[in-house]
């Protein structure tokens, strides 16, 4: 790496997510819900930075605030720049809010700069993407690619609340988000950063990396059903142990996730019935998590886990019942965004670490609109929905510069 | 086998497990739990079947139910015969019962028979073996050999009602229970019959077996202490996936509790912390319950399940805290005892099966005042502690006729 500049881009971020991580629905910590009193406030802060920036901003009637900076050929394609600032429950500061920032401080460098862009830049800030309220999916960026979904506006929050009752109390119209859709003639590309999530970066000692796709996922339940009975009384060789089963299943899911490249299969979830120190254990309930940048493998990978605890549910006499209930797609990045990241990373003298993204993101919403790729930043110890989430300036100002960069090469 | 006789002992036998069972604490099912009003009730019929049989019987200071036949010799040692007339919640009829009422259908076979018994028998019917309403542990039984704890008189049930206050109420008297006390040289043994409570029996088709030893128990709670982290993002290679590892823990439990000769180790439980489908879990609790009839094996089992579950551990980055809790001894039988019960067996025409008894008994707490031994009986699939809870009225009638048998030879 060539001599580390003063980072005063990162440092021009992190006081943007010092300002923004003050407007919490909660004392003490973090939270800010998709909609909430916070989710205002800090969409009214966001919407002042723009401006001063020289964005023409709004706030538009699904809570997304929306800055644009016209370019010299106003009806060329524009570029889009954002991320989300919506949270988890006491979250960290930098998931979403950095991309959203980082938008930001790259229209103002280029502005600085004297910079006039080519076609016009828009920069985003999403509010419901860690659908943490209500039970929707990426429901502000799916609306604009013209995929927002009706019956999201029934869903509920914990109080009871609509969502359609939630954003005419915010000031947005539900009859008009038709109107956010954008024509995908008009829009070139969507650039996201966004932390990791993960330790991939901090293993490997880089301050950023390309992310290769988003990666698709499967869901399902899993029931394993044998036969309680008296841990004293019943000998070993007469068991149905639905515990002793699942235990097996759940080694199977580790070792199938860990043999192809790139993908991970998790248990999160093991409730055992009845549960008690004395009873062989008669039922345990199970959830999969498998996820791949590759659809294909994805599958087959499935396929691996559930013939082998089928086999392992045969072997031992008890019942394995399988209800799947997600089957989510990969989201491929565009290869010409990629390339021109990867460059802009290279030119900073750092290495093009390419990665998948373990988690999603709104750019696989936007990728229904136009062409997406990501930039991810090295997050202290991989932590993230977690107060203790951190990056630090100086990465912060890798992935500026990074951004800018590419954003030059696009709007030149 | 000769031919079957008639089961009239059995048909006696069901007819008072039958009566005994109209005695609950809830309606429409058998809970009948120390002290209780119910346990009251059938402590009084108990009474009552032992006079009919020609018992001097009362119900002692704690509830239990004795009735003494005196014998040619009244200064010859007594034989003890008897179980326990409480319950678990939602229970089955012969749990305990069955070995109570077949003493008495023992005492009333040898009247009718005419045999004046050398040294007096003592039937016992105990009120508090299953422990499942104070926290105490065979209390009627100990205070038989004068190992009584006052502090059990402390405990308190679910409702915050003392041991103490229930005695009294039940028309105990907490200061007298000392009295309860046998001197162990007036005692030359303790028969008990109860229902097997495991599978083995029916598995090989006997209505009887002979118990060798009952197990020792060992117990602990283990926690395994991982890492949380998001399951799209952090690769498998850099996991601390606490139940990966417990699922490899418990199959070591259940591998390790199969190689040795007639032992037993069961996970029970275990709890994931925090349980979400998208999230490594970062803790698992487990419990550990490891039984053998004989205590060292016990022991080398038990050490064994623990280094393996530190291998594991160690192998996999996470940390493995074991709490011991319990160490209990096993209850050898008498082998005199067990001696004249098996050529009893044999006489019926049956093979003497010799098995552990995998569950605690109140022979535990009679051995220390006296020789003791057990004879299993058969109950469908295994099944105790629960309405399901069956034998046949043959299989009490084998039951019967090899315990009238042995107490012939005894008393004799």
């Amino acid at each position: 790496m060539t001599n580390a500049p003063d980072p005063i881009l990162g440092r021009r971020a992190m006081a943007m997510l010092d300002a923004l991580a003050r407007h919490s629905d909660e004392p003490g910590r973090l939270t800010r819900l998709y909609l909430s009193k916070a989710h205002r406030a800090a969409a009214e802060e966001t919407l002042g930075l723009m401006q001063q920036a020289g964005l023409r901003s709004h706030i538009d009637t699904l809570g997304s605030v929306v800055g644009r900076l016209e370019g010299s050929n106003p009806d060329a394609p524009a570029l889009l720049i954002g991320s989300h600032i919506d949270t988890v429950i006491d979250a960290g500061r930098y998931d979403g809010t950095l991309g959203v920032v980082l938008g930001i401080v790259a229209v103002e460098a280029l502005r600085e700069a004297g910079i006039v862009p080519s076609c016009p830049i828009e920069v985003i800030a999403f509010g419901d993407e860690e659908n943490a309220r209500f039970p929707t999916n990426l429901s502000s960026s799916y609306a604009l690619s013209g995929n927002y979904r009706s019956e999201w506006l029934d869903g509920v929050d914990q109080d009871g609340v609509t969502l359609r009752d939630a954003l005419t109390g915010f000031g947005g119209d539900p009859a008009r988000i038709g109107e956010i859709a954008r024509d995908p003639k008009r829009y070139r590309g969507y650039l996201e950063v966004h932390i990791e999530q993960g330790p991939q970066l901090e293993a490997e000692g880089l301050p950023v990396g390309l992310v290769s796709a988003i990666n698709g996922v499967s869901r399902a339940r899993m029931s394993v059903i044998g036969e309680a009975g008296h841990a004293g009384t019943v000998p070993m060789t007469m068991r149905r142990d639905a515990l002793a089963a699942a235990a097996e299943m759940i080694g199977a899911v580790e070792r199938t996730g860990a043999i192809r490249e790139d993908t991970v299969a998790t248990v999160g979830v093991a409730k055992v019935q009845p549960g008690a120190i004395n009873v062989i254990p008669a039922r345990v309930d199970l959830t999969l998590d498998a996820r791949s940048p590759d659809d294909a493998v994805r599958h087959a990978m499935v396929a691996d886990i559930l013939a082998e605890c089928e086999a392992i549910a045969e072997k031992r006499g008890v019942t394995l019942s399988v209800e799947p209930f997600m089957d989510s797609p990969a989201t491929p990045m565009d290869r010409a965004l990629i390339g021109l990241l990867e460059e802009s990373v290279r030119e900073t003298g750092l290495p093009a670490r390419h990665l998948a993204s373990g988690a999603g993101h709104d750019a696989v919403a936007m990728a229904a609109l136009c062409p997406v790729a990501m930039l991810f930043v090295r997050c202290k110890g991989g932590i993230s929905h977690n107060p203790a989430e951190s990056i630090t300036v100086e990465d912060a100002d890798v992935a500026a510069r990074v951004l800018i960069e590419t954003v030059r090469k696009i709007v030149a």
